[in-house]
């Protein structure tokens, strides 16, 4: 028997509101037989709870066991999902892998990508970003013009942290969590703390915004971030 | 009289495929009943036709010249906009301004925005920026785990971009147009070009990837970009 082989989709889902699904996603995630997304160790996926609304119930699902923190010990992690959907793909079945935000951009797609792009025709759906998504619903327009606009790990040490926002217009500054007083810090020293807004977990149900000096530094989710929007003045 | 003023919307349109709006962004842009947009001088509106097939015929269009280049100049400009704008609101309707990839980032809304959200209900939805879909549309993932990022403006001058990007792990430097030259002198400069990937008017119907090397510096287009993805090894 012979057959064609699938295709493999990295879907850009957007990040958190299901409205936020672009058009392109919605067509292709009806459109498989198998839907793949990563699943944390308490089996619960964020990702699939995104697109829940649109499921049509008679898709194949291929939960993905993924180690939250990436090291060298994730490679069999990653080597076993790349296995699942290889198998499905080999059957000529298509598999979307459902990717928060947009798939190449600070995801776990990649790894998934580099795995099985050689093998397989594969498309990857850019989708919204949480970056931009803080932004808008900050209410903070983030870049103007020429600004030089970076986005930084909240897990970079202090140094790295301070000498590039020193020369940057504007910033957003990612998974906060238990780094967010160290970032505090580096924000003093620079005086960008009047200037910069943190939000949790954009664009979900439970989204907050709090002014960044009431913020429980203790209770940071690793899902947040701070806003450093541009400082020029508008025409 | 008196009645309900209307509702204004900063609507993320994407890059330019009209399936690459969200499912937010259509659905408020077919409840309202006055559209803005930006023209050319020569009366052309990108936006306007990235969301041509949505349109339903019965809205009220409201273009908007802007100047090309912002400058002191521009004031004028946009004050004329958004009176246009508040007249409709103020009667009630409720108006979109189509914005080209994301509303906040490196677009002309927040001169809208900053005239008129303190007097109107404003909503931003967020939009795919062009950024995320040149990295898709290459097929290079952008950044991985704790990358440090960065946007720059192909515009700043060659010193400014090479510090910078000196420091970065990955980038993506837009608006090109006649600053290719310095740009790849830039890249050459750092030992980047191996890595650079040349995209013009990504997720536009005339999208055109060229292999870098290839690319005549007198033809580059404003819209179009220049992404180095991070050289991350991957897991």
């Amino acid at each position: 028997m012979s057959h064609k082989i699938g295709h493999l989709y990295g879907l850009g889902i957007g990040p958190g509101d299901p409205e936020l699904l672009t058009l392109k996603a919605l067509r292709i995630l009806k459109s498989v037989s198998v839907i793949a997304y990563p699943i944390s160790e308490r089996q619960q996926s964020l990702a699939r709870t995104i697109v829940e609304p649109y499921l049509t119930g008679n898709q194949i699902e291929v939960p993905i066991l993924l180690p939250f923190k990436l090291a060298e010990s994730s490679q069999p992690y990653y080597d076993e999902a790349a296995d699942k959907i290889a198998a499905h793909l080999h059957q000529g079945k298509d598999v979307v892998v459902l990717c928060e935000g947009d798939p190449f951009f600070f995801g776990t797609f990649m790894y998934l990508y580099t795995r099985l792009v050689d093998t397989f025709p594969t498309t990857v759906v850019p989708g919204v970003s949480s970056v931009m998504a803080s932004a808008s619903a900050l209410g903070v327009p983030l870049t103007y013009r020429n600004d030089i606009f970076m986005v930084l790990s909240a897990i970079l040490p202090a140094d790295s942290l301070a000498s590039r926002l020193a020369v940057a217009d504007a910033a957003v500054i990612i998974k906060l969590g238990k780094h967010f007083r160290k970032v505090c810090g580096v924000l003093q020293q620079l005086g960008l703390m009047e200037r910069a807004k943190f939000i949790e977990r954009a664009a979900m149900p439970n989204q907050k915004v709090i002014p960044i000096g009431e913020v429980n530094p203790d209770k940071v989710p690793y899902f947040s971030l701070i806003v450093i929007p541009s400082h020029l003045m508008s025409i």
